[in-house]
């Protein structure tokens, strides 16, 4: 059988020597006579894929030793809340830059827990771009600043990162391990796995340690970041699996070279999509301006509803997979992680080119 | 390779045969040309593995209309916090049965909530039985009575449900699924999957629907049971293969004739492991009263620390894996939860027998 060409925007494609890897190994992990599932975290067996987990991911990410590496659950959508019930203590506020659908659930989660203020939004433009580092306006008092470095859903993604003199966190879901870049000057990083990182499951937290301090004191256990940095995140069962698939697509990652090469290809494959998009005369219709473009997510619409479906099912007939927008904004998207090969992102651009002659 | 005798308390076994087929369409699930953990949890095909879960898990155990399942992340752990976030109002006060360790956190994360009453407890034995119905004495305004349904860490387990005025919460992490039992008769029931349901990274609830009504709004989304209520567990992304895997268990239970048969088979391995502490003349003293042992985990000491060790070293040698009482507490455990075996309690009460013959 051959591989589907999987744009999904997550849970996505992922590196095809990793899944044989785990194939390989699902019945007998190193020997033990157990499934990797089987063995119990506080085997040393696991805890050698815990560790080595997070070990790849500081030296991929060159983590500065002021961070550290957690595990957690419950998906980005938690994270929304653990960083206010966290950090957004009485009489600060948490500032939001609002750049699409996932910063506007975060911000949701926030005001339920304390004050807020939007710093910069682009929603009057329907997210098509990121704001200006100098449009950015702190509240007074501000606890830090939340931004969401790719935005999924519309297809923009900040280039570079504004230097404000309040702490920044990130949602970097989905372009987490997609580019290089200064973990130093972010206080909180967030991302769900499913996108660069491995199946869902399993989210990573990137924290500055001296932020542990200012946590408050009675929060559930497990909505406590100290609970996983003390525990080094086996304060209960962690979802060993998840974690098992990391490691392996961390090592995957090394083994192509490191981010800088993933970047350099990400940016390639990019190219290619954007390219088709530009040589159509507006047959396909960028969602984002040009300089706020997703090397992640590139999305576009087509001439009417109508070319849109045919599209897709086009698409869908010749083996391309998840190229619907998303539900609440429609048209499509491509979703072009670090484990989609440049040959898929190839065959879409020549079906792109193919449709339009036929079609504009 | 020979498979380990797995007596993990969880993570643990699993069943050969679900392994064999999660291995067999690891990298190609039902001809899509991708892994079931690269699909979309928005696509037609994950939706059918979200869905068969849940439909099997409410057909074995039998689940009445009135209750809905859902598939939560954070493990049991987070379902200590999510139960009195959502339930213990202010003005009434949450009961609990303090029976082991497990009880305890659930407890201490409900004081962070709102009043508590502990309504009965065997802490003053170091939790060696279950409290008598009789002995059970609830609060005023009582929200909720909770109890631990199998006391993994200390070898007890409730037989029957004590039938009480007020809503019955269960955490059933370690015993769910293993027997026949009236969901009817509980308003709640939460289990992390590692033990006989999965692997971990996917959290069963079980929710009686008008319960949903007296959750109070403003709640962290993530955090409100009605929010996998209303979108079928699929506000964010799920831990799409963890419930892939349980789909595959639940379907392995229905193969080998329902929970009726395999509650009869677990009956038998304990048996037989419990023969061979019966039989040793005090040299495996099982912590447990005899009417409150649980048939999920086998727990005992022996003589000595010496004696202990070399037990433990020779379990290992043989090929039986995590035999070693939890951390907390010490002496020897076996978890013998569904997908063990009954040809590994053999082994493991011929060893027993062999080396008291030798040591006692
Ligand atoms: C940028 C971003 N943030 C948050 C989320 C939500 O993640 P999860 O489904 O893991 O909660 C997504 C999901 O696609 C995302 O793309
Ligand atoms: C009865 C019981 N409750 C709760 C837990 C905690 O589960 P988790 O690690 O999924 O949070 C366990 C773990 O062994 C358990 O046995
Ligand atoms: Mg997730
Ligand atoms: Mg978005
Ligand atoms: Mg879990
Ligand atoms: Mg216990």
């Amino acid at each position: 059988m051959k591989r589907a060409y999987n744009f999904n925007a997550g849970p996505s494609a992922l590196p095809l020597p990793v899944l044989e890897r785990a194939q390989s190994e699902l019945l007998n992990f190193q020997n033990t006579g157990m499934s990797v599932m089987e063995l119990s975290h506080r085997s040393k067996e696991y805890d050698a894929v815990h560790n080595s987990a997070k070990e790849r991911l500081k030296r991929l990410m060159n983590i500065p030793d002021t961070h550290d590496v957690l595990f957690l659950q419950g998906g980005a959508s938690l994270q929304f809340s653990m960083v206010p019930m966290n950090f957004l203590s009485k009489g600060k506020i948490g500032n939001y830059v609002l750049t699409g659908s996932w910063s506007e659930k975060a911000l949701k989660e926030a005001k339920k827990v304390g004050s807020t203020h939007i710093a910069a939004s682009s929603k009057e433009a329907n997210y098509t771009y990121i704001p200006k580092f100098e449009d950015i306006q702190l509240s007074e008092d501000a606890a830090y600043l939340h931004i969401t470095s790719n935005n999924t859903i519309f297809g923009t993604q900040w280039r570079e990162f504004p230097n404000v003199p309040v702490d920044l966190v990130a949602d970097m879901s989905s372009d987490i391990l997609s580019r290089e870049i200064n973990v130093g000057q972010f206080a909180l990083i967030y991302a769900g796995a499913q996108k660069n990182l491995g199946p869902s499951g399993v989210t990573v937290v990137i924290i500055r340690n001296d932020l542990l301090e200012r946590i408050p004191d009675n929060l559930p256990t497990m909505l406590d970041y100290r609970t996983y940095s003390q525990s080094n995140s086996l304060y209960n069962t962690p979802p060993t699996f998840a974690i098992y698939m990391l490691s392996l697509v961390l090592e995957w990652v090394e083994a192509e070279g490191g981010v800088k090469a993933i970047e350099a290809r990400n940016q390639e494959k990019a190219a290619i999509v954007y390219a088709a998009i530009d040589a159509s005369n507006g047959f396909y219709a960028p969602h984002a301006e040009k300089e706020s473009r997703s090397l992640m997510n590139v999305t576009f619409t087509l001439p009417n509803e109508e070319l849109t479906k045919k599209f897709l099912e086009e698409a869908k007939e010749k083996g391309f997979v998840g190229l619907a927008g998303h539900r609440s904004v429609g048209g499509c998207r491509a979703s072009i992680y670090n484990a989609v090969p440049l040959e898929a992102c190839e065959a879409l651009a020549a079906f792109m080119d193919d449709f339009r002659r036929r079609f504009a």
